[in-house]
């Protein structure tokens, strides 16, 4: 079998204008990025247009190696194609920071990706690149401030707005700036999160046009005052620099899946530690352009697909026709207790003992008013009995079911999902979990107990002060979003299966007011990733003709 | 008067296929971003085309304010054409730090400039972020290097890479990285510098192609070892990604004036701290798709100039067929005393005083076997007066100049300037001022004597630490860059005219390995900027259509 780059380099693309003709894409609406990306001009679009159905795309909870959800996406994309419907995919962009780190592409992989993948992995259209610049532009504009007279009295010790960049680095995560003497600044504690994690990403990913942009960048909490009053962007007169910065940013991206369907992929939060779904406006406009939108949410049900309904689809008022919850079986036996090593090894018990993981994640997305279909993202090691037990559990449990082979079939390995997906399609209202009116602590502990299974709800002595700012400045009735590891319905990583009565453990709440939201971080998940000993990019190269290889 | 957005926004584009087509640049080459940019695709481009003749432009020493050089070319350039020339602008992209400071756009101004200047100035293609991104990757590869058992013995005291951003922020000078603990990096002192600054931009600069791209990148000098070896990106097996990163960025960008000649606006290094050319690869595609090309080198003949004969011809084979030398009646009576405050007050004493700066400059061009033609750039508060001494002093030096009026007039404004310049060019040699081979201290004792008429170099206690470190690894025999105030021929911003005997003082000497030079910082000149009082940014706002304003 070929490696992926090899797939995504010997595949002959469509020009993208020719994708967003056959999506209906008014042609000055397509802003060319070369001839197989384009951004798509939101002013040039046409809004009567009635909405496709969407179906939201999650998983179960993930092995180390992930279990491939975008690339089981993006198979039943093309499956769906290939069945005469009229799709659109909708996802998020790929940080670079992993790319040169472990992780592989989130553009899928195998026979199922979307194309271009060295595009799209690395720069893309530069909306990462422009956030970056946005959120560092408004650092030394603050550093600015305090350095100049300090005008507004902003407490150096508690300016709360960090600079980001989109590389794995963990020596940026506490850094002092500032030294030097007297003509460099005033020096402070501070630090870098990744791009993905940061507030100027998840208020793009959430904006309703530009207007709304413009007053999300101004709302944001920069630090606080001596006297403890909040400081905003507006307040540094910021936003107008800052909206500049981001006005192509705006604009989702068309590319295409292997099989010619278009996927709009735009906005690249995490779902560990940030808001983790592609942008409102790309669902949006896919939704305008298509009869039937697969959308994607990082992670299971207890991270990306929580953040969806209690976030995104909230903001964006979107209903939610479907649900696919991927899972696999090297990800339900190692969620039974099968070592890290031996997934490929046979195991009944283990998958017996994993699958409460898998129902747990089912349960949680019915929670939300929609149908979940498992879709068994096949593995060459996967033994006839295992699958057995798999489809007998679903027999026994209701759940629908269907086994996907896309990584190595593209499409036609996924056409009998497709099906099922199409059968279990409702036209019901999307709730949410929570009244964000009722505080943050009754949002925190609905998603705990609801989603996570826990028992109560811990904080540490600096989320209750936190707590108490959130309250003192009218904040609490946000919702939250938590930062919380992939690998457990807890926030800690080695509690596999499905944990209940354990404690969540806040650590600290922090203000997102320009995204409109509280980011609560759990455990020790931290913000900025790092490299591993033998880094991915060491093996990255390119030949005399520009081709990359190494990458994946 | 309207403002240069104004006039800019106003200006009606032709698509950039249509640039590029009338410019004899295959179909192929061009990978269009947006309407009216695009990318050269230099493998598809004729490399047996006969060459267009090179006039480089540069300057007089400047007021705070600039002299309009970048508009006086521009100006140029559409004049050649109107007089039915085929010209080609190459110039450097702009920096993003400066749009949100003081400075005004490197895109012209007035009825000549570059378009879309919105698009120029903030963001354009992408190039200086995906050098922030190389320069950062390579960052945290090194710390990532040590924290993970440092096999290479990287003595952490002595990493010299530093990180950048495109932004002016003081507080990034000096910095500790890798607080926190054990699990978050080893401490150590570094700074950022701005990324027109980073020795990734001379790189992308200096590169003859994809291969020589990444063959610099991997001789990239990051630090020293315990045991005083050089550690360089190809020891980190780093080059690869690196190269990755930069593929698309090494294209040059291609746009248009308002009079529609195609400009080559690539790579953006500032000439003081430095080396302050457009790219090379840039120039070299201009001369095979025009018959005469404008370049800019920036600031005056002792910055951009200089480097670009020793630095950028050198390494490039550029023979240089004619030169600018733009000045202002301003400037010049800035340089013989007059106050800052009153530059539009006549003062044929001050003018005549300052005189000798721009004698020097035409002598410093002639030194390079190039014959220099003065273009005055006319402002409405030059009197008669003042204009006919200029002449006065032209004749009885034989000295060429003429009179350009391109701000409110464009090429109109330039016609005889045009026939000015087409009547000087030769078809000499470019020669160089001195040869590297006799060691680094000859080269800046050369510099500093010929262009900068100094009596003497003095060099720190550091630099002399850094010529031993130069000796020992066989680096005192590259060009040398020399990082000074645009203000002065000496390293002290308020010596104004034409000083001469004085002493040029020598801080610390930076092995460019990668870029191939030596870096030089004289006087107190910074890599990173700040930002003033009252930032650019604070007046920067975006009407609900998208347009820009406040941006100049």
């Amino acid at each position: 079998m070929p490696t992926d780059v090899d797939i995504a380099q010997a595949h002959e693309l469509e020009p993208i204008t020719e994708i967003a003709r056959r999506a209906g894409l008014p042609e000055d609406s397509v802003v060319p990025y070369g001839m197989t990306k384009a951004k798509i001009d939101l002013t040039r679009l046409d809004p009567s247009r009635p909405d496709g159905r969407l179906v939201l795309v999650t998983g179960m909870s993930p092995t180390p190696a992930g279990e491939g959800k975008s690339t089981v996406m993006i198979g039943l994309a093309d499956a769906l194609s290939q069945l005469g419907h009229k799709p659109m995919v909708a996802i998020r962009e790929p940080s670079q920071g992993p790319v040169m780190g472990i992780k592989g592409g989130a553009a899928g992989g195998g026979y199922a990706q979307v194309v271009p993948m060295e595009d799209i992995n690395l720069h893309f259209t530069g909306d990462f690149h422009a956030l970056t610049a946005a959120n560092n532009t408004l650092a030394a504009l603050i550093d600015n401030h305090i350095h100049q007279g300090n005008a507004l009295g902003i407490d150096p010790r508690r300016v709360t707005w960090q600079r980001c960049l989109d590389v794995n680095d963990r020596a940026l995560r506490n850094v002092v700036t500032g030294l030097g003497g007297k003509a460099h600044g005033v020096p402070r504690e501070t630090g870098f999160t990744i791009t993905a994690a940061s507030e100027m990403m998840a208020i793009l990913g959430l904006a309703r046009s530009l207007e709304d942009l413009r007053v999300r960048l101004g709302r944001i909490t920069v630090g606080f005052t001596y006297d403890d009053r909040p400081v905003t962007a507006a307040d540094l007169n910021a936003e107008g620099a800052l909206t500049a910065l981001l006005i192509d940013a705006l604009n989702p991206n068309l590319v295409q899946t292997l099989g010619g369907v278009p996927a709009l992929v735009h906005t690249g939060p995490f779902a560990n530690i940030a808001h983790g779904c592609n942008s409102l406006l790309a669902t949006r406009v896919a939704r305008k352009y298509s009869d039937i939108v697969l959308t994607e949410a990082g992670f299971g049900s207890d991270l990306g697909a929580e953040k969806f309904f209690d976030i995104k689809a909230r903001f964006g008022d979107l209903d939610v026709a479907g649900a696919v919850v991927v899972a696999t079986i090297r990800s339900l036996k190692y969620n039974g207790g099968a070592a890290k090593d031996e997934l490929t090894v046979e195991n009944p018990q283990a998958l017996r003992d994993g699958l409460v993981n898998l129902q747990r994640h089912v349960e949680n997305i019915r929670k939300f008013g929609v149908t979940p279909v498992v879709a068994v993202n096949l593995f060459g090691s996967d033994t006839p009995d295992e699958r057995e037990i798999l489809h007998h559990w679903a027999k026994t449990h209701d759940v629908a079911l269907a086994e996907a082979e896309v990584w190595a079939k593209g499409g036609e390995g996924a056409h009998e999902l497709a099906e099922l997906v199409l059968d279990n399609l409702t036209k019901g209202k999307t709730s949410q979990l929570y009244d964000p009116a009722d505080g943050t602590e009754n949002s925190i502990a609905t998603i705990a107990t609801e989603i996570y299974g826990a028992g109560r709800v811990e904080y540490s002595p600096q989320a209750l002060k936190d707590l108490k700012v959130l309250q003192d400045n009218g904040w609490d009735n946000l919702p939250v979003c938590i930062s919380k590891t992939q690998y457990s319905f807890s926030d800690e990583p080695t509690a596999l299966g499905a944990p209940s009565g354990h404690t969540l453990h806040v650590r600290q709440l922090l203000p997102r007011t320009g995204a409109g939201f509280v980011v609560a971080l759990t455990g020790d998940v931290m913000t900025m990733p790092g490299l591993p000993k033998k880094p991915a990019a060491e093996k990255i190269s390119v030949a005399g003709n520009g081709k990359i290889s190494g990458l994946f």
